[in-house]
């Protein structure tokens, strides 16, 4: 299974910072607490090989443990976001593997989601131009989604031959634009322009093409600001209560918020209030 | 129990061919892989009736075996949809049933829903004019909806002193349109127009009347025209990530993708990438 | 805990009527069935303080006996709905309080909200000005909601350190607007403007400030007028079916139709239909 590299000995799995980390297979920087992650190989419209999804999901399972990074920008470089699994470095390898090796492919490519979904900070996506195939579940498996009116974002698994339900996405996206919606997205493999995005809730806002990284930037930075403990919690419990009862979800949230309400960024807020300022959050 | 009239012998129940079928209580035929169910009673808006509804649950049950049928189109005949349970034929007799008469009907109707959910077929609603009451539902219970901007669906069992949770209503509702416009539709009884059904997530675009039937069995040829396979897979999975937690999901679909991927239709798919053609899926 | 004051004992925990009910930390009145709950510190916005909370609780737990009350209407006095947890009567002293106490407060103000959902009378919100932080809460809580353009629904946790997991938010704020713009909301606590709200589902309707009032009085009354015993199966099973598997509702609601069916209000509604007449609900 020489297809599924391990890029886990490159990463510090437990180190507690990234801001030196040397991506191989896409950019990576830190500033002020925000990472971002721009896919780049433009000429291709920046789509994903075996060696960018292992490297992806490598990175995304070790800001679990990063106290530098509070927030996440994924984005794309060229005027695309992604093009999702390339045809000829992904599909054709794909069609001579025996069913554990495909097996291994698709839990890989899952794991990224599910890393996305674990790491505490929030991840902001910046969409424009093409957005497709394993590309749009990246938008999908982020917190918030930016994009421009341009984008083009299409969950493509039927045009060749496969299944809507990849990488989440039969759960993720009924979620976000409604159950009739995905429904269609997911059986005709059709582009949902921007402007449909943004009417059904998928993208949070639109913006011009040349603010769109601004925006995103500034959205993310928001955040890294704090309160990051508190953004954590959330981010968890978004997720933890995606199927439970409406009363066992309310007992999880009190108890969550408990939590939170031991933590000094709570007493942080409150000081500030009186004082008549803003609160400077620390995360702890 | 009368009333619970069994198509199901009239029906070949494992039978791998359905063109041949002759419907007794709507029209039923097959063209091109696209079965079209018309309710037929326009003078009365196509109310169903006891037999109808046996003979359409036994139907749906009959198509999950079927090999000659893709997609189905549901629709009704002259400018209505459906009028829902006859006041008449069903509300009059249900007055007078004992309570294991009732419970027989409500889970006769409860039981074309999951015929509807469970056949592998993308089921395509085409609505015009009035589609009330468990009309309303055999369009929710569709996968996609297509509808005139002229039409009114109303989930009016409150009118006759009934529950808003009819055939799966307050489990199907809510992830289509959200949780407060259910509500709204449920409790009140209030028509929804086709304006605000597209703008909610209900009907996934509006067309002229005269467009309409054109409209939904294009969009039902494309469906049948494949990947069959891996609709069904889609069709299986929205339903079986319902209630499942995000990273249960993400495993289901590594498992469910990796099937699909042993398919020829995935290998059809990729070689004719590479040639640069169109592929031509089979089913298998 | 002297800051978990009980009302229960005032409240009539069994009382089959509620109309002579006299609220000490709102106002509270009962007409023609539908009760109206207005907090009533306008120069504050209608804050929420540890006793309003617990009086909201004790009395939405009482509404579950009240034979006199149909239908809820929750507003708020002086153009605002409610500014949530006032700073300086909740958060000051919760800044002081041990772990025990923490999760005794939270677990309070989601008990208020257990208690809204599991009471069977329909629950109205409206809404003009601000709707903040627990405010925003007892909105979405509702069953539905009605607003003016001008009002301004935040989820602010965040802005005192918190997460947005408060009170079941995470839980009830994705299936009314869909997940990402949920958690945009809960991320950043920016306001959400009436339009914004009608647009994602979140309001029913938007009204004139001056008739706001009216047309949510008008909407209670009318759920009032019943069938009251249907509507309250109606909010059980939206509750009920919250996390069930689609097939699983589809049984429950059977079983929940049929005891609808066995009612005299469907009785009523027959045959007031066969007369050709408004059918006059009991509620039996």
């Amino acid at each position: 299974m020489r297809y599924l590299p391990g890029e886990a000995q490159r990463l510090p799995g437990n180190a507690t910072a990234l801001a030196d980390y040397q991506a191989s297979h896409f950019l990576f920087h830190v500033a002020r607490g925000v990472a971002t992650v721009t896919l780049n190989r433009p000429e291709r419209k920046n789509p994903l090989t075996f060696e960018s999804y292992a490297e992806l999901r490598d990175l995304f399972r070790a800001l679990a443990c990063a106290q530098d990074v509070k927030a996440i920008v994924v984005t794309g470089a060229g005027e695309n976001f992604c093009s999702g699994g390339d045809v000829h470095d992904i599909i054709g390898p794909l069609t001579r593997l025996d069913m554990p090796g495909l097996l291994a492919f698709t839990r890989m490519t899952g794991d990224l989601v599910k890393a996305m979904r674990a790491c505490p900070q929030p991840v902001v996506a910046a969409v424009d131009g093409i957005c497709a195939g394993a590309g749009a579940i990246l938008a999908l498996a982020s917190d918030l989604r930016l994009a421009t009116a341009r984008s083009k974002t299409a969950f493509l698994f039927t045009r060749v031959g496969l299944a809507g339900c990849d990488m989440g996405a039969c759960a993720l996206l009924p979620r976000v634009i409604g159950q009739g919606r995905a429904a269609e997205l997911l059986y005709t493999g059709r582009s949902m322009s921007g402007a449909e995005g943004e009417r059904w809730g998928f993208f949070n806002s639109l913006h011009e093409p040349h603010a769109l990284a601004g925006a995103a930037q500034a959205l993310a930075q928001s955040l890294a600001d704090g309160p990051t403990f508190a953004h954590g919690m959330t981010k968890k419990m978004l997720q933890q209560e995606w199927n439970m009862g409406v009363d066992e979800a309310i007992e999880a949230e009190a108890q969550a918020q408990a939590i939170c309400m031991a933590t000094n960024d709570f007493h942080r807020a409150y000081h500030a209030f009186v004082a008549k300022q803003k609160p400077a959050f620390e995360g702890d």
